[in-house]
């Protein structure tokens, strides 16, 4: 599957329910934080250990994914909007964050080299 | 691209960085929200007219293509380390949403029958 | 009422239900963030017009104080963790503010002059 | 200092500006979130036990109490449009919570017992 197909598909579920309306790009930037929102609470009181474990637990599994696919929707439909090709975007940053981080500086370091970008 | 060739991407990013000791999945819920929170901020003081005009300046363009590939970066790392089928999440959230708001019940209404999804 | 007296009766609360074990701040500060969510939840398919009239609306209203609530005590926690006096802080920021944002500069301009704050 | 007080201060510091006119509920909203995501970025990439240190470290300090004090500007703001009481509000929550989460089954446990609040 690839982005733009999954995209198509969530476009027409909106179009059916004449939900682009609704859709402009600050209302989805809401709609995405807070649906991120709603995975930080699936995690906010676990230990990184017992993070690493919620899917083994049934309820909490359905619930990641749910919230997982929630915030692809939202980002999806967010990028559609904007006409932004979410692949080359991400190809772009990167790349970006390939100079910003050099392997040799940021090995193993998350601070200042702050994880996978700023 | 398939989301799966994506995430090998991102994963090897990471792997040559010896970051994915930050990695777990509590780590990266927070990640992918404080990504989502810096589109909040691009978006957050422009009409929703602007909002839908916003690639139309190139500074902000440039901008919201870099968080959006943020926002991905991370949720496709914590969907890797949670091993969720991202496209089959989805396709599992979309069927149940069918069902939650069926097309002639949810049509153009955005209250109750929440947009994509609640 | 003071901040902290609410930041006390908040303590207790937690105290009582031996839950400070779970108040660690990046806990607290994801239960901030998923709070913040919710807000966003209630506002997200509104127009700004229909926000400014939410609190006419019921059910609207009491789940606006709802999650204001919810905020405030997940900030009054994790200030208290943090053992930051609340008031000076944002007495603090707003005199830093009130430099990067000089009245005659800042006025009426929402962008690089970031509205209150940035 | 009560809130009232922070409060009429924060609202000052807005018309002084002539940013009144951004400052409609929905637009709030996300400039809180925003700075709830600021904090989370904070924190993101800490153990728990990191965490709780955070303000042994200067610079990390001070980042903290900037962000503490951006999301309560805001939180303020926010009730001030919406001319929700903050103190009354957080009481009337309290209330309901205490109710929700009896002391004696709610002792100790983080799920379903959902910490503070759900």
């Amino acid at each position: 599957m690839t982005l733009r197909e999954l995209q198509e598909q969530v476009r027409h579920f909106a179009q059916e329910r004449d939900w682009e309306q609704f859709h402009d790009p600050k209302n989805l930037s809401m709609a995405l934080a807070g649906e991120a929102g709603e995975l930080l609470e699936i995690f906010q009181w676990l230990t990184p250990a017992q993070s690493t474990a919620v899917m083994d637990n049934a309820t909490q599994a359905e619930a990641v994914r749910h919230e997982l696919a929630d915030v692809l929707a939202y980002l999806l439909r967010l990028a559609d909007v904007l006409q932004v090709d979410l692949a080359a975007a991400l190809r772009t940053k990167m790349d970006l964050n390939a100079r910003r981080y050099p392997v040799d500086r940021a090995r193993g370091r998350s601070n200042k080299y702050d994880a996978y970008e700023n």
